[in-house]
């Protein structure tokens, strides 16, 4: 999959200038491209990406989103003197705007339906180590470091949603160490421990996770939706209130056409092609 | 453990004609048989399963349940032709009438006081998946092949409580890939993210399952239905909460004649001998 | 880091009698200390744990808590003689006094600020089992053998919160199976499973316990003690509210000294010297 000149959302005209953006197919690739200084993130980068993700919401045309970084790392976080600094001469009520504006970041991953595919090589720490933990799937390297610092910079584990979301994919104790020391976790734990999904060679990274991401794109993407809206409501629900979503949601899939192409593909002995209706 | 011909539960006296029931001692097993279509469900086994494990919570003389499939297989899940074809044509109301159908299978699972454990080989894919998810105790072989493939046949990977439960069991990033690309997840990959709670050989793989059952059907029955039933209650509970709730279930349990035997057996130096009540 | 003879949270005064107890620097250790009869629990010592728990949310000078036991085990749990006997003999209103005063022990042990640290060795079962579990971090030797032994003694699985806070940790179906058949988890099962986050030599298990404790009284304990709360509040919270609660949580922690701290040194390429304030 090369790397197309489309810096556009095609539909909905969103175009960034504080990330590359690039449209093949059906997949977005959002790079984060400051590779000079490991792929920060800036006032102006945060609400960018987060306009992204809502602009998203309303792109039917890509059906799937590939998060990365330029120059063999993801992100190193927030910036020291662009955001650090700052920040430390905040007033309350900008620092609340302030954790407010990165929170609706997490939200809008979360509420887009495509799901969200992170290419992980070299430094993924503070708000880099959250976006990938915001995406739906994480491929990366052995070379990843994963860290959750904030505790480095003095600042709570408890930042975009990490202390609800790490548990999740980790484990209880395992988020707790993540948080507590704000050490780096490499990527062979990163695999062991659940929260990368694969590990790749650096050359591969970016081809695999699109062409992971191409994968879930060609596939029912109505359905697809569906499953990330739920895995999201059915966060803190009983098992019998979940029982009872998914069996409406199923039910308003069976309606979609994806499943009635599948159902004749099969039948027919061929490979179902889904349109995402 | 032999099969004997036992086809029935000895008290509340259901036959099952869609599937094999065996009883032998306080351990009933349910074998889905029909191997030369590797085990899949129908509507009619859905409505049969469903009405057999809500009938266990009143079998007294069961205290533990087997799952597995007959011919080298768990199951393939819900039928082309025999469900998926006739969902094709249906109307919304029917729908989700199925849907909640297949949903009372999860929650009469996770309703009845027995620990199921799921004994699984081989395919294990769709419906036979989530009665895998919805199980105790999971025990298969290397060649067990676990995939929640809703999605290949244009359909959400929010089924039968799919993503409430599936996160909880192998944390939430293997979840999503799971559901997204309805992949198959081999019998090591499954013991080392926690799916299968042991990998045994095929021949072993019926046996050790009962012979686990016939240890917990042995074990302080009362109380491990208690477990089964907090651990359902407690799934979207405070910490704060859930410990109230464990002080005041455990004081009931504390009140059993099992604890009393329990600690007469220790002050003798005896291996206790439990009742379940 | 040599145990001194402090026996007494410094401002607060709390000197315990059923357990040893050391303060060295900004570190508590507690020490369950009956070695010959591997550190059982009893009425008074459960008592006095809570007491103290309850006590350090108070104590400005401790900044960790360490929690391990003498003579190459953990604990034994609640002693059979001098807990079980009298149980079996108890009244339903002094039984769940009695669940209601162990849940206590575990809802002290979240609700302080300090991260608690458990340094497990040998048999660490019971309520010595949950004393690990309502730990933040678990460091452990591979000789380690953890068991939640309810059902052995006649009880259910869900004691202190276990139903609820193991599944978190192990994932659902390991949990189930450790509540379901008591069985002992090794040192390195347990590593692998994220029970114990580190595995370390017997020589080595208390230094290396404390020295993690004293690198986190080093950190930032305003917002680890922050960390630690959200940790527990967002148990059973939807993402979008987690990422609310967040969003304030970490605005307050930007308006600590520490924070301030943490740029200066950063912008001096100094390390932060943390106050805690």
């Amino acid at each position: 999959m090369s790397l197309a000149n489309a810096t556009t959302l095609p539909l909905v005209g969103f175009t960034p200038v504080h990330f590359e953006l690039n449209v093949a197919g059906k997949v977005a690739t959002v790079t984060l491209n400051r590779p000079e200084k490991k792929n920060p993130l800036t006032f102006a980068s945060y609400r960018e990406l987060t306009d992204f993700f809502l602009a998203a919401q309303k792109e039917e045309d890509v059906k799937a989103i590939v998060v990365t970084g330029a120059g063999g790392n993801f992100s190193s976080g927030g910036d020291v003197f662009e955001i650090i600094g700052p920040l430390v001469a905040m007033e309350t009520k900008e620092l609340l705007k302030f954790t407010r504006m990165t929170g609706e970041l997490v939200k809008a991953m979360r509420a887009c339906p495509q799901p969200v595919i992170a290419a992980i090589d070299g430094i993924c720490a503070g708000a880099g180590a959250i976006m990938a933990m915001a995406s739906d799937l994480r491929l990366g390297t052995a070379e990843s470091k994963i860290a959750f610092l904030f505790n480095r910079v003095g600042l709570a584990g408890c930042d975009m949603g990490a202390c609800a979301m790490l548990p999740r994919i980790v484990g209880q104790g395992r988020a707790a160490e993540m948080l507590y020391t704000g050490r780096a976790l490499k990527g062979e734990e990163a695999e062991r421990w659940g929260f990368l999904n694969r590990l790749v060679t650096k050359e591969g990274l970016l081809g695999e996770a699109q062409a992971l991401a191409a994968e879930l794109a060609d596939g029912p993407t109505f359905a697809n939706a569906m499953t990330k809206r739920m895995l999201e409501m059915e966060w803190a629900m009983s098992v019998e209130s979940a029982i009872e979503a998914e069996a409406v949601a199923q039910a308003l899939c069976m309606q979609t056409e994806d499943f009635a192409r599948a159902y004749r593909a099969f039948a027919n002995k061929q490979k179902p092609v889904f349109e995402g209706n």
